[in-house]
């Protein structure tokens, strides 16, 4: 007999159980009381407190977030009054029988079925301790929940003056930078080439940088070996041998779903992730999945990952109540586009899409361009360089994902292209979008215009562009014209690249041919502007030429300025 | 014989002449010269700078941008190495005939004739000076150009302290706010009800309120009548007969599109502004316009109208550019969604789209919904109020404008809204927007995508909303229920409104019930939240109920704080 009831009648209500009071499921419980009065919505949750704010977790370890209490945004108490809401902390779900519709919930007192008509799996997931010796040390901490962050902002309070912070993935990051703005002696251990994998190594360096500039010990391409707990301190022994002193240690390595009850009962996963369709439906008839548990689909590749953030939880846990209480006619689940940002120092790194790695993986062909340009007219005080990055699909120009790094205005440029790539733009789109324009906010032309500008002369060759990868064979094969002044070009420049300052151009294009002797011409400035112009006329005068994407900003942050510096860059200074 | 030529050929190159080297004409010229080197491009100023920075000359007139050579982001001569432009300054073009492709040029040296190819007209707009007597003082200067914005500074800087600026539009506000920056005291005049007419009434109101904290004397619903010179000051006289003294007097009271030259030769015009198609090209073949003389269709209501705005100038110019180069193969010039930002002290104003009365003008029916949450997570140090409005269509609906008011993230969320619009999303995709969120940024669910969820209860009935403007009927009509807590009503509430804080109803809905006896019950918070679930209680009670939009802040914004505490509001204080 079918018992799923989507309408409550007088005579028997109907109960919603959710599992897991954060985000997506407090979400959907919240929903679900306004759509539906008189349903019994009972929300259990493993931990100690419901809908706090993880998100903020970071910032009260290091103390810009005074007060633990501010980060729980609602009490059982107030969800009750507000909302009459059935909230249980303490609750853990250990067991689910989905044909009886019935949960097994171990409590401090023991353990009680939980009969259900909808259920609602919110579990989220666990950080990812890998197996690396000495991690129970007491002073290993993951940063998962308020008592999380309350322990580690009690360590630095009792005089912590040296921390590790294992993983420079988003959290880790804050979580870095937070300790040392507090004045600890912070280390930060990250296996990848740069913090903040997901960014291209390119928009990375400027991070990394800042990360130094606020005196942390940044160490990436390595991972901890193992941790040595001692009476008065643990040391933290790399790959490579370094051994650090550490006064508490923050494990920030990553998360994986929390879901082996459900897994158990038979609600189908994948690696670990509930599968569910477009309306949060899992296998399991009555049984609905969100937030970081659920494997959602990628909205521009349509690969199937977990996506832990805040945002498409909560919107997530809001579809999935229209779906339990008004079926058939709740709008589907948007896939997520993965929109991500984080503060570092001065400086602000965000991405929304896809990047180079999972656009390789998925086999799409794609185009790249980079501009430099202040984030508001030069012209107005207080303008700073924005770093911006556009990946778009070769042949209809589809965006496909964008990242952007700066002091100012990098939040705005990031959700406009969010909402554009949501919307399917293609990067000529770019060009017509009415951003608002006041000399202290943007430009006439707003970064967001210029980069559809040059994307949309990339795809139609009205440009054609070279980057840092092919550098060696650049080097190797063609002219390096640098169409810089003399100046910046004595401060840095490519073995062998001729000097001919874009004003210039135009008099000694026969210059210009007897040194390429047939070879391609490569161009490059310093961020892309003149080296596009010197492109133009060269083409026109039936070079095979090329200008550098970014031009030597890109460059230096694409090979690290070390390498440029020592091994590819002639310097000539003075 | 047809002359007009779309390429160049080695032994003729084609000419095209820009008139008017701003914003639109000069993007023209730029784009053309990357499309085609050999073109022989000139570019006729009737004043004595091309491409300055318009939007920047209020900030000088302050000393905020100090230097006046900072406006000039180009030279004749830095155009001529850069891009090999022919740019002549005092070149006035005073006849025009379509059928032999000539101009009439007139100079310093007299009036010469001068053939063109292609020609692009981007004249721009003139000041408008209504018919005032005394406006001809010299202590009167409209805010045009580069030299205005140096004499009105010269008169700062000689002493002036009083100064009247005529029209509070978006450059009237710059101008006063500058002036008042520097010391002067100054008086703002503007005709309409309140500053910076395009915005509603309830999103001025906090502009209103912000010049006057910034000591500016602000008159609004009325007009200047009279200019009376006098030997160390002027006097302006107001409608209403207040005199104000003033050292010196800006008129910002709008722009006319500067076209007689080119509607005598018989260029086809709709009130004085160009006719387009959508490419730029005006009725004579091998002419096209672009910038403040054309009338551009609206975005949203297709309505004709010159629209000033820098950003939409300089895209149309760089699109006629490809009309003409490679004809045929030319995006269209998108219709402007009108976009546009002010700051205004500590706060920023922007809209993007129609507002109430050009909606009610077209005939379209909407909804409108106000929100005012916080720019960022409230528990981030520094989180503002941000007040939001959105309209959109009855029916479906598809976005038709939004306005934002304060400290911090306005331009953000306009501009995401803004490429919203230009995408024709309809208010429920914007749930689904993935907006960048880390706490110092934004909100899980970010302002835009509450007001996406807000807007669609509203258009499927799940939420009924009543505004400002059904006050007088409610209150003799309705059971006004504020749902707020006693302190806050306390603090001010509508007469004869009943008390029943929000945690409060579901045990007093008998109450409720017996009050309103039988009359609709309408709803009330401070912002709309907590009105908002109440409302959706009372409906699955069976009440008639609804919310009241934005609640008191946007009644009172709606009404002004003066109307609604002496007639109004019931005080009750202490």
């Amino acid at each position: 007999m079918e018992t799923t009831r989507n309408t409550t009648t007088e005579s028997e209500p109907m109960r919603i159980v959710v599992v897991g009071g954060v985000a997506g499921g407090m979400s959907a419980a919240a929903r679900a009381r306004r759509l539906d009065e008189r349903a019994e919505i009972i929300v259990l949750e493993r931990g100690a407190h419901v809908s706090f704010a993880n998100c903020g977790l970071p910032y009260h370890v290091g103390g810009e977030i005074e007060d633990a209490s501010e980060l729980l945004l609602r009490t059982p108490e107030s969800l009750r009054a507000a909302l009459n809401l059935d909230v249980r902390t303490g609750h853990d779900v250990i067991g689910l029988d989905t044909e009886a519709k019935t949960l097994t919930v171990r409590t401090d007192a023991g353990t009680e079925p939980l009969r259900y008509d909808a259920l609602v799996l919110s579990p989220g997931a666990r950080a990812v301790v890998p197996p690396v010796p000495g991690l129970d040390s007491a002073r290993v901490r993951t940063l998962r929940t308020v008592e999380d962050a309350v322990a580690l902002r009690r360590s630095a309070d009792l005089g912590a003056e040296k921390a590790v912070v294992i993983g420079a993935g988003f959290i880790g990051v804050e979580t870095a930078e937070t300790l040392a703005n507090r004045g600890l002696s912070v280390s930060l251990v990250e296996l990848a080439p740069h913090p903040l994998p997901p960014l291209e190594t390119e928009m990375a360096q400027p991070v990394a940088a800042e990360l130094r500039r606020l005196g942390i010990d940044l160490r990436t391409g390595t991972a901890a070996a193992e941790v040595r707990p001692g009476p008065d301190h643990d040391v933290v022994v790399l790959n490579d041998g370094t051994a650090i002193e550490a006064d508490m240690i923050v494990l920030s390595v990553g998360v994986r779903p929390d879901t082996e009850a459900f897994e158990r009962a038979g609600i189908a996963c994948e690696r670990g992730a509930i599968i569910t369709d477009e309306h949060g439906r899992t296998s399991a008839p009555g049984v609905w999945a969100v937030g970081d548990a659920v494997a959602s689909r990628d909205a521009v590749t349509g690969a199937r990952r977990p996506v832990a953030l805040a945002g498409p939880a909560n919107r997530a846990g809001r579809l999935v109540a229209d779906d339990i209480l008004r079926p058939g006619s709740a709008r589907p689940i948007p896939r997520p586009v993965g929109t991500t940002i984080v503060r570092v120092g001065d400086l602000t790194a965000a991405f929304t899409g896809a990047n180079r790695a999972s656009l390789e993986d998925a086999g799409i062909g794609f185009h790249t361009v980079h501009l430099h340009p202040k984030d508001h007219a030069d012209y107005f005080p207080g303008a700073e360089t924005l770093h911006l990055l556009l990946h778009f699909r070769e042949g209809d120009g589809l965006l496909l994902g964008a990242q952007a790094v700066g002091r100012e205005g990098v939040d705005k440029r990031i959700d406009v292209l969010a909402t554009a790539l949501r919307a399917g733009m293609g990067v000529a789109d770019l060009i017509d979008l009415d951003m608002a324009y006041a000399p202290p906010y943007g430009h006439a032309k707003d970064p967001v215009n210029l980069a559809g500008m040059i994307g949309a002369d990339v795809l139609d060759g009205t440009l054609r562009s070279w980057h840092a990868e092919e550098l060696d064979r650049v080097l190797a094969e063609a002219l390096v014209l640098d169409v810089r002044t003399r100046s910046e070009y004595d401060e840095g420049h490519l073995p062998g690249s001729m000097l001919v300052p874009h004003v210039e151009l135009r008099e000694r294009l026969d210059e210009v041919r007897a040194a390429a002797a047939g070879r391609p011409v490569r161009v490059l400035c310093a961020s892309g502007v003149r080296s596009n112009l010197a492109h133009r006329l060269l083409a026109q005068e039936g070079f095979d030429s090329a200008s550098l994407s970014g031009g030597m900003r890109t460059l230096r942050a694409a090979l690290g300025d070390g390498v440029l510096s020592r091994s590819t860059l002639a310097e000539r200074r003075g």
